[in-house]
């Protein structure tokens, strides 16, 4: 198959083309001005400016392209002025790559009990003091643009899974109105700007909202509001629907899946980039990702395995370090195993992605489909 | 100067031979059966078989050599089958290069409150369950063997800095005894054994117990019994006399220093490997050891500062971060806080270590002590 030609976006120094594809995967590869990004590609979560126990060179090495950084957490600590200072977050966090910030919005909806949302935007208390705060499409992207990501994300909101359908429909309203906002707002042109689909599990807010979303007109789209809580076949019949509903020439972003199963469900959906902070916070409780299914170092049936995590990885842990090693870390509490955990966990699902990329590009993606579900049986949804 | 024959080892596949001096100080090569170890040398400490928050690729790049690892704690976690069915602890901790054990005699005296001194060793509790043991020489020896470090060391009695002269006396003669015994019982050809003189800061004892351990005869020796709150000038006094009691030609071990003064100080009297804590303990607290003194960045004063730790390191913390984000880490509490500057503080030990070889090689450690005492100003004894 002969790659389409990729259109125009209107960030500068940026490309997006689907190279190949294979049923509805795709495999695709995004230009930033920090370099390419092949998809489908999994982008591991650097909420404070560091993807948790993991130094940035480590995080290239396993095959890592662009990492995710929290807007909400930066915009307390250490403030968006420090971050400024060392010319944007690359420096400051010393990764080289693309970086993608979301907007705060799931932050200040998910972490604040004592949120009240106005039309203009939504007032709060921080985590971290307690203290009153606005975050407005206008502020969400000013911090993102002194940030200095090369991807970012508009102002939006995500309606809890136990949303009823009105507060749903007023969360698509809102998120609509915001996006507009936001790239009203906008100013830097070197930042890829990416609308948020909202509207939960329901078809025709999904409709309305991916309707609105595009005829404000966007370089990309991310797929959100989903993982909160709905049932697995729910989640997949809306992206689905969404897949129908993305112009196809654009790149695709779901946010927050990171079972591998999940992952391989959405990359056969149409899906390019996902993240999700599931392999950094189990390998901090002791849960290793494998292609054969978690395992809980924390489990006695480890104390004397000689065996590596996973066979088949390439990572630093599974190379040098045995599960009976491993197991004796978690169990002592030590900071190593943690790094170890994470490292491979990050490979895994960088890993997954790429292999599912090679399928999509060889024609074989519905093999590999069938064999990640087989392998991955003991995997199950994030918990 | 042309380095003089070395002398015989009991220990197979062992050597160590004086490679110059200048004054007092000795730049030497230590062969072990996992490589050479030159000195002077800092030995960075992997307690329980880690060091904590490096990786040991990362260790070997920074320039560490050999590693010190807990016989106390690995006999109770993971417990001596689990490291024995690695096949030792190299493969157990993925450390290729030279590893030292401790006897388990500094933990048993330091960290047991309700320990009973008996003839053949000593009753105590365990601190990971409170359960009753006895570690004898025979055992700490049996323990050791099955480790199965390079270097290991005698079973001996560490007399606090609070110890009366009739106390130390008695820690002495117990110290000679079962270093005698752990001659006796050791089987494996293939480790160094180390004899550890104590002694206190008086000098009679000190004379005493150093001629009791050469009169039994080791392969090298340890200066033990420092480092627990006597004055600085009184053990600058007792390695002065050692210095002249201990075989010119045999490795000297000086346990438990780390602030870089206190190590060009003991260098300067013929020390040739040293280990501590300090360095990884010191950043898991958010403090980092320059050529300038000690920083500690939970100091709002850092909070916008651009520059590398210390200008003058070859780091992956200095060459990568700046102070601001790595006091945001700190601050966070993060863990790849703790990994720089555990990176950064080994690094600068070790770098120290090799600087002081390089200055007694060219005939110039005088110059060098003068330079490190100027820089190293605001460093201090070890908290």
């Amino acid at each position: 198959m002969t790659a389409p030609p990729a259109p125009e976006m209107r960030a500068e120094g940026f490309a997006f083309a689907v190279q190949a594809r294979d049923g509805r995967a795709r495999a695709g590869l995004l230009q930033t001005p920090h370099g390419e990004v092949e998809t489908p590609c999994f982008m591991p979560v650097g909420t404070k400016a560091t993807v948790k126990a993991v130094l940035p060179r480590d995080l290239a090495e396993l095959g890592a392209r662009i990492v995710l950084a929290n807007t909400y957490h930066l915009y307390f600590r250490p403030g968006v002025a420090t971050v400024a200072a060392h010319g944007g977050l690359h420096r400051f966090m010393g990764w080289d790559g693309p970086i993608l910030t979301d907007s705060g919005g799931y932050q200040v909806f998910s972490l604040a009990d004592t949120r009240v949302v106005r039309e203009d935007g939504v007032e709060f208390s921080s985590i971290y003091d307690g203290s009153r705060h606005v975050f407005t499409p206008d502020l969400a992207m000013a911090v993102q643009e002194a940030l200095g990501a090369d991807v970012v994300m508009c102002f939006d909101e995500c309606a809890p899974g136990t949303a009823t359908r009105d507060e749903v429909a007023a969360a698509v309203a809102r998120t609509t109105r915001w996006a507009a906002a936001c790239r009203t707002v906008q100013t830097r042109r070197d930042q890829l700007l990416i609308g948020i689909v909202q509207g939960g599990v329901d078809e025709t807010l999904r409709r309305r909202s991916a309707a609105e979303l595009i005829s404000i007109g966007f370089d990309a789209y991310a797929i959100g509001g989903l993982s909160v809580g709905e049932r697995g076949a729910e989640m997949l019949a809306t992206v689905d629907l969404m897949d129908g509903l993305l112009p196809a020439d654009r790149l695709r972003y779901f946010m927050g899946i990171g079972d591998p199963s999940g992952i391989v469900d959405v990359i056969g959906r149409g899906v390019d980039v996902f993240d999700c902070v599931l392999p950094t916070r189990m390998a901090r409780t002791g849960t290793a990702l494998t292609r054969r299914g978690r395992l809980n170092l924390r489990n006695a049936r480890f104390g004397e395995d000689l065996a590596p995590l996973d066979e088949t990885c390439d990572c630093v842990a599974c190379r040098g370090f045995t599960r009976a090693y491993l197991r004796h870390l978690v169990m002592q509490k030590e900071i190593l195993g943690a790094q170890l955990l994470s490292l491979h966990n990050l490979r895994l699902l960088v890993g997954l992605a790429a292999d599912a990329r090679a399928a999509i590009m060889a024609g074989r993606f519905t093999d590999f489909t069938n064999d990640v579900a087989e392998r991955f049986s003991a995997g199950g949804r994030p918990e």
